[in-house]
């Protein structure tokens, strides 16, 4: 227990770093959790395609093997990385200060207006560990049922909002309603907000899109002091 | 990464332990694993449906808050108990080990065809821990897609068997095919078997409760030995 406590320690401090490079460039930086297959992938794919060019973005993608999710975003536009994680079930804070050294995606950060974290897929873990974030999403697949706020509550009670994908599975999916997990997620979250979309048919995206530019206005206000991201790992000229 | 190991080397001593019980009372023992909302409770109620008193069943269902999954089970004639993990994401030998204190849960798998242990929704920690089952079995939801087994590629590996589950939702997904998702499984698990069904309309569950019976013969062999597990954490007459 207390070697736990002193790693999550050690990563608050780290991920309180990155948030001042974050604010200092300006960007908004999403913590985007859900289960393996909830859709990060997809509805990073369909911000990109609503979002139309007006917005730059720039994104990571945790995943224990393969660099299949951020390939999918290079081809849907966003500049994107992948950190690989072999065993470990979550992103930590120095996960995200290593993938800095990508000249590439720290130059998107920096000139970015989006930079979405696309957690590994878990409903546990990623919800305890900061990455200097403006924001948590939680993106909860209709799929999986009404409960999941219940049963996976720290997730649930540190989002900021919870995304519902896949609604066009809707009529499908005899026992499931949007009451029902609303009513959930609301005992175990009363301030998080709460969004059904389809990145397939395109249902709700627009509501999602209008949260994103909601969500930048605070960030934007926190745009004066500390460093560029820019300079983090950078070589000495 | 010391103390990781050095747990990790205490779970198998006490799982090699819970085993040695498993064998002696003669049940066989399935470390059901698999992402939140994969199904595994639906799977086991539709078990229960399918056995129809043929075979004794007892469970217990990992789960960070709540006692709903067991509850399910227990409404569908499952002797079944709850391990309340907490923020822990996955099950460990000393748990199953302490929830044997319920006499009730006991006697039900002393006397039991197949223990079901529900291991906590999560694709990746539960893989690594040994709970001296017979046998590994994820369920994987078909509208997880199909890279899950390339992504998460330890919990496939370590796998004997892998349920595809809400085969009755395969219509409507229009990137998901059960030769891609089965072809990714064998690129990392050439051994597991897989099959996919519904628990919802009952196809394929036949072919399920068959392989359970199958996985039945090699626990018997094993029928000599050891104490029973009845006494497991018996108090002293």
């Amino acid at each position: 227990v207390d070697v736990h406590r002193s790693l999550l320690s050690k990563n608050d401090h780290e991920a309180a770093h990155l948030r001042e490079h974050f604010r200092a460039d300006g960007v908004t930086v999403i913590n985007l959790m859900g289960s393996p297959g909830a859709g990060k992938t997809a509805l990073l794919e369909a911000t990109a395609r609503a979002l139309g060019g007006t917005r730059r973005l720039a994104a990571v993608s945790g995943d224990l093997a393969t660099t299949h999710d951020a390939d999918r975003l290079l081809r849907a536009g966003i500049v994107a990385e992948t950190i690989t994680t072999g065993t470990a079930c979550h992103l930590e804070a120095r996960m995200i200060h290593d993938v800095m050294h990508s000249e590439r995606l720290r130059e998107a950060i920096h000139a970015g207006d989006f930079f979405f974290i696309e957690n590994v897929g878990n409903l546990v873990c990623p919800a305890i560990y900061d990455l200097g974030q403006s924001a948590n999403v939680v993106a909860l697949s209709l799929t999986e049922g009404v409960d999941k706020p219940l049963k996976y509550p720290v997730m649930f009670k540190n989002a900021d909002l919870v995304v519902l994908t896949k609604l066009d599975l809707l009529p499908h999916l005899a026992d499931v309603s949007l009451a029902a997990i609303r009513d959930n997620i609301s005992r175990v979250s009363p301030r998080a907000a709460v969004l059904a979309l389809s990145a397939t048919s395109g249902e709700g995206i627009a509501a999602w899109t209008d949260w994103l530019e909601s969500s930048r206005l605070g960030a934007s206000q926190a745009r004066a002091g500390a460093q560029p991201l820019l300079q983090l790992g950078r070589r000495a000229p």
